[in-house]
């Protein structure tokens, strides 16, 4: 079975493709017993695959990891330059952000449990994801620091607000279930609420902006 | 060394600060290389310690991790109990709830990390560990109930609203390193800030609570 999958050509949307579907099976299994006890043989049994069939795909649970959280990484950071370019002003955007943080998180890469997980990767995958991750906190205290400059947000520690606000969002992988987009956006906007109303300048309204423009600014920079 | 400290009779309230102090040093490797990398032998080396004493304290890693989440655990549920009987209104309450829950988990349980990690306890240490959860999640739920019904907090979801507090709180432990009860006291009160900010009714002000109150508050119920 190895060879047979080996001797294919699979290009690059089918790969990523395939991966994602990977990474689905595996956040089951994770879920079910835990990050820490799951093997390798574990998720190709969750898939009905060859563990040897699974190797084309991860060399090990590192790469897996690794892509995991890489591919999560990379659509929050395309959603996060999207969201910091739109003309409205910080609250609306950080509103949108947060709304969208909650979707790719949980509707858009599978296996997001392992996103809390930065402590398990080993060296090179780790320095890659904490960088990515220090890029995509620096636009929510931008958007923070922005606020309060317009007079639209109360003076606050960017520093601090932006890490209660990430963990927040993070620590729904813990418990949140998502039955389909509409929960996670309905998720979303309760947390939306609750963070910035928190943030608000006195006298301030919070203005929910328009989550129709969600999709776009969810899509991918450049297609796969 | 280890028959040496097997036939002493060590009393209970030494034994649970031993157990602490091991905590202490557990927590500190724990964060150099990562709960999961982490063994009882490198935390042994931590202390100084024959790792054949370290087993007189815990029987392996599994009960160091469960006694780690059970005294955060005691500590917190004391921390509840004590703030709901105050006669004050529920969200001055929740706020004192709130900047006690960073001094439990940042002065008074060192390992605080471990405190994530229900996934990798097993099965009995686990089923305590989230039963105990649930009942500290609760004292969140209701104190968010008690305050919409006296009109001081805003329509809400008491649970999302909860998990999502517990989420920005809990998550301090993968970013704050405290230098000292001063320094985890002033995050309290900004995480205070924002998460009560976020759910007070329109017009009603966030009034600071005696924060005085909570030594007491956090001492322990009965002493060990």
């Amino acid at each position: 079975m190895v060879q047979e999958v080996a001797s294919e050509r699979i290009a690059p949307a089918r790969m990523l493709e395939r991966k994602r579907e990977i990474l689905l099976a595996a956040s089951r299994v994770f879920r079910r017993q835990g990050l820490q006890a799951t093997g390798m043989r574990d998720i190709a049994a969750e898939l009905g695959m060859a563990v040897g069939n699974l190797y084309y795909y991860f060399r090990d649970k590192d790469e897996l990891l690794a892509f995991c959280q890489q591919d999560a990484l990379g659509g929050l950071l395309g959603l996060a330059r999207a969201v910091r370019a739109l003309p409205a002003p910080a609250d609306q955007r950080l509103y949108l952000l947060v709304v969208g943080h909650l979707i790719c998180l949980h509707e858009q890469t599978p296996g997001a449990l392992a996103h809390l997980e930065v402590e398990t990767l080993s060296g090179a995958w780790r320095e890659a994801v904490i960088e990515g991750r220090a890029e995509y906190e620096e636009h929510f205290r931008a958007l923070l620091r922005e606020g309060q400059a317009a007079g639209r947000l109360r003076p606050l520690d960017d520093k601090v607000t932006a890490r209660a606000m990430l963990g927040a969002l993070n620590w729904t992988v813990k418990w949140f279930r998502p039955r389909d987009e509409t929960s996670t956006t309905a998720l979303g906007q309760q947390l939306a609420e609750l963070l910035l109303r928190g943030v608000l300048a006195p006298g301030v309204e919070l203005g929910a902006p328009d989550l129709a423009l969600l999709p776009d600014l969810l899509a991918p920079e450049e297609p796969p």
